[in-house]
C-alpha cells in the first residue's frame, strides 16, 4: 500500500460567488477526457448524477467557452470530450496544484519533526 | 468591502488517520493566543465548545508535545496560553500557507483570462 502524502493541499479558483474550478471539477473534466462520456466520468468518480450536473453547470457559467462538447458516437451514442479550452484548464490548473506541493514540500517535511512518532 | 480572492489555499497536515493541523486548528491556535482562554477562543471564532475540545485532542494525540498549557488568573480564573512549540507549530504552519499562496500567484492570475466576465 502507497504511503498517504504528509500534506494536503486543496485548491480552488473563485469566480463570484462559486468555484469555476477545484479538485472535484478538475477530476471530472480528466474522467471525461479519459471515458469520453459524461456518465462513464460519474460513475468513474462515483458522483451521482446531480452532482456531475451541478459541477458541469458551475463550470458553464464560469468560463469565457466551454470546457465540455457533446460528440457522437460515443458509449450508448452520445459521447462528450473536453474543448481546447477544456484541456488547457484542466492542465493550467493541475500546474498550479503541483507548484503550491513543490513549493511547501520541504517546509511540510521539517513540520514532521514536530509530530509525535 | 474588501475583493475576495480569486484563490482558496487549504492546506493539512496529517498524522495517522487525522490531520495534526489545518486552517481551522491554525486558527484556535491563533486564538487561545489572543484570547488567552479556551473558552473566549471558541467564542472568537464562533466554534462550539465540543468543536473546540475535539480539534485541542487531535492535537493533543498528533504533536510530540503539548501547544497549549493552562495558566492560571485568566478569564473566569482559568487560562490557556500556547507553549513554545505551540508558537512555533503555528508560525511555522502559516509559513507553509503563505509560501503555497506566493508560489501560485502568478498562475492564479494567469487563470483568471480563462474566466467570464
Amino acid at each position: 500500500m502507497a504511503e498517504r502524502p504528509l500534506v494536503y493541499i486543496k485548491i480552488r479558483i473563485r469566480h463570484g460567488e462559486i468555484y469555476a474550478m477545484g479538485p472535484g471539477k478538475a477530476d471530472l473534466l480528466q474522467a471525461i477526457r479519459d471515458t469520453r462520456s459524461i456518465a462513464a466520468a460519474g460513475r468513474q468518480l462515483g458522483m451521482s448524477y446531480w452532482k456531475t450536473r451541478h459541477l458541469l453547470e458551475e463550470m458553464r457559467v464560469s468560463f469565457r467557452q466551454p470546457l465540455v462538447t457533446a460528440t457522437r458516437g460515443g458509449e450508448q451514442g452520445g459521447g462528450a470530450a473536453l474543448t481546447d479550452l477544456g484541456d488547457e484548464v484542466l492542465e493550467r490548473f493541475r500546474a498550479i496544484e503541483r507548484a503550491a506541493g513543490v513549493a511547501i514540500a520541504d517546509l511540510a517535511e521539517d513540520f514532521r519533526t514536530f509530530l509525535a512518532d
